[in-house]
């Protein structure tokens, strides 16, 4: 009776765990989880924050009756800290405090990701959060309750901090985006990021770009800004950045979480992740990584990157899973295929963007096109602009970026070009494509192939 | 310079006559139709009749003015009566009745089709009427307007049956819709076509399914239905079925309109429907058609088929046009990829039917799988139902549906589906595609790999 061990209870082990209940009834199954919250929907704290999620146990993809009633044996609060890899066991501090060793036959790490501490000086006073785990969110949803801030600074203008604005906003305060690059996500284009920008203010949200914090500091009673004297928490940074508010969130990136796979001596590779092969394998025999942990491949640049996610690491861990029972299934790479919803849009991109394209040593052309989501005589037509890259030499569909209504089926018209870009599509190929159409719903060639067709005009005039 | 003649001023013949002006700056285009509505979205004329498009102009695509703007010469109100393939001319009526001779090079005929007239006696009567082209539509908003009808009868439970029954009910008449087939939109399979059923119910539809009906008669004042006295007419037919309305509808479906390309001797193929090759050349030397006239490519079944859609007519028409200017393309097959809104609901589908698929000899398995259109703890959630078909043997996808609410991107993840397919994916591979998710717009698996894995689940037990 084969015994897997899975350290990690968010979406990789457990995806991890699922699969091998469902492909083997006799291999023993333990998760093990730092915290007491496996299964949940990270993604979601935001909504949570923002009060249209009003009970965080709603956030669990599976309870943990769900889970074990499900033949999975969970132990959470128990923080793994050491793997001998000879002896196949990990040492672990159990919930009343006591050290234990949990032997193995296969180990699946799946660790996750901590929030990035950016070098800024004052990042642990009271009021400033990081927001990256369940628990974190109980902190800040803490001083929500029992302080009803008035103001907020989010530091960092990636999804979370678009989606923070978002729900702090909602939740009547008002907020202040400040982030380094020059358009707010920069994983988007430029064009995209000021109309994100315009979006964000629209709703009151101040915000600032091109500036790196450096301090945050208590600003008590003493401060005066405009001649009135506030409270709260200051943060400044360069071109001549300084504002006050009653909440400061730090929305810095992930780092991946290797501190316990370093004590099997795992080689670590892109951005300090852990080195995984396609069969998420780690260099150490019998165990395996997934999710935010783990080197993700790239299925068009060919190359690993780090890219912590919640579709890759239920990927991840579903392959992590079938292998350490004996499969044989490979993770197939990711696009890069990312959503996020910012008041009424959504934004969704796959695939390379210009600037990433030609450092892999494409030559990229891209078109930004627009039109409506769906024909503009039927009542609710929004606006909804597609960026397509492809080789100009190979005619090869690179990527491509939508930006639309949240309502505009923008997150699965995206899923159009990730599965075109999955078969090595030409952007011409996509007028081949056969999708569906009524009026109230898109067009007879879909604003996908719409912007295909404008690529093809644009790269061959 | 090359004379392009075109018969018909719908979207094959528009999307033809677009792409030769798009590619030849020479070539003259000339598009003569029988009406006077060059490029309307005949798709929209229920939408029109609802009064959710107050002005019937805007349902035009384009309008003359751009047409003729882009280069394309314009003639309305003609009636092409007959072609001489060895002169290469077409004779025509036109607008002022006189006889006039068309030359041409390359001829391409998108005459598209014609209502169906199904064999029941009183099909002529007034306030009895077919929905295809825009004229059709002026004289049922001409009975809605003048005579304030209050209940109408649709006898066709296919896609414009469904569209006209919300249209009308939303026009705030009683409507009775009477279909042949046991369940209502039979291109799905039943347990969807109950469920639309009783969406349509919901919203005080009668729904008589498995009914054909044979006599439409006037009642004039003399009826009694129930003991009370009614006019209007009357509809009846098998099971005991006799419904009194003010209105009928006959949406019994589409036949190819074939007359003008018989004159030339073209061959007809499946369903009378113009036989036509890849690149959409007919059987007489430089004659093309494309659109609702001719024999439809089905990419699955690799037979020819007769599938009526404005999708497919754009891409045939930009086919034969490239084509009839020098140009070598091929039309890449259908996969019988539609979605229809009716109320809040949207029913799509792509590829084949359980039933299809056996006949065609595959050895399909079906799952069918509900789920949340997005994470249910965010809000708005709505259940979206889907079919997955894939071959027991090779694990082939065949064919997919989906039922959802019209704003759960049920139209857009039949276009996964529909990508999918044809690249001949089996179904466990769409668990590999990089799709995107955000807690509001989906689920970190997406419900088409759910869907999919469902089926993996069930097809192996």
């Amino acid at each position: 009776m084969v015994q897997i061990l899975i350290v990690g209870g968010s979406d990789a082990g457990i995806s991890a765990a699922l699969r091998i209940r469902e492909l083997s009834p006799e291999a023993t199954v333990t998760v093990m989880l730092a915290d007491d919250y496996p299964n949940f929907s990270i993604c979601g704290l935001p909504f949570y924050l923002s009060g249209e999620v009003p009970d965080w146990r709603k956030l669990a993809h599976r309870t943990k009756d769900d889970i074990q009633q499900a033949g999975i044996r969970l132990l959470p609060n128990h923080q793994a800290t050491q793997i001998d890899p000879n002896q196949q066991q990990v040492l672990a501090i159990d919930a009343t405090g006591t050290e234990i060793y949990l032997p193995y036959d296969k180990l699946i790490l799946g660790t996750g990701a901590v929030s990035q501490r950016p070098p800024i000086h004052g990042l642990d006073l009271p009021g400033v959060y990081l927001l990256r785990w369940v628990g974190d969110s109980f902190q800040m949803q803490h001083h929500l309750k029992e302080n009803a801030p008035r103001s907020a600074i989010i530091i960092g203008s990636g999804y979370i901090g678009l989606e923070m604005a978002d729900a702090l906003t909602l939740r009547g305060l008002q907020v202040t985006l400040v982030g380094r690059s020059p358009t707010v996500l920069k994983t988007v284009h430029a064009s995209f990021g000021e109309h994100i920008a315009e979006v964000l203010q629209q709703h009151g949200v101040t915000v600032k770009t091109g500036t790196s914090v450096e301090r945050i500091e208590w600003a008590g009673a003493q401060l005066k800004v405009s001649g009135t004297q506030v409270s709260g928490t200051q943060v400044s940074g360069t071109q001549g950045f300084a504002a006050v508010g009653d909440l400061v969130l730090v929305a810095a990136g992930a780092v991946p979480a290797t501190e316990l796979a370093q004590t099997a001596g795992v080689t670590l590779g892109h951005q300090g992740a852990i080195q995984v092969n396609p069969r998420m394998e780690t260099t150490v025999p019998n165990i395996y990584a997934a999710g935010d942990c783990v080197t993700t491949w790239h299925r068009l640049l060919q190359t690993d990157t780090y890219l912590p996610l919640g579709t890759t690491a239920h990927k991840q861990g579903r392959v992590a899973g079938e292998n350490a029972i004996g499969g044989d299934r490979t993770f197939a790479g990711t696009l890069g295929t990312q959503v996020v919803k910012v008041f009424e849009s959504a934004i969704a991109r796959t695939g390379l963007r210009e600037a990433e394209a030609k450092a892999a040593g494409f030559n990229p052309i891209t078109v930004e096109f627009e039109t409506w989501d769906h024909k503009v005589y039927y009542p609710d037509a929004h606006p909804i602009r597609i960026r397509v890259t492809g080789d100009a030499h190979t005619r090869q569909l690179l990527g491509a970026q939508i930006m639309g209504h949240y309502q505009g089926e923008v997150a699965k018209r995206i899923d159009i070009f990730a599965t075109a870009l999955f078969h090595s599509m030409t952007v011409d190929q996509l007028n081949d494509l056969d999708l569906s159409y009524t009026p109230p719903l898109s067009s007879p060639w879909d604003p996908v192939q719409m912007a295909a067709q404008a690529w093809t005009k644009q790269s061959v005039a």
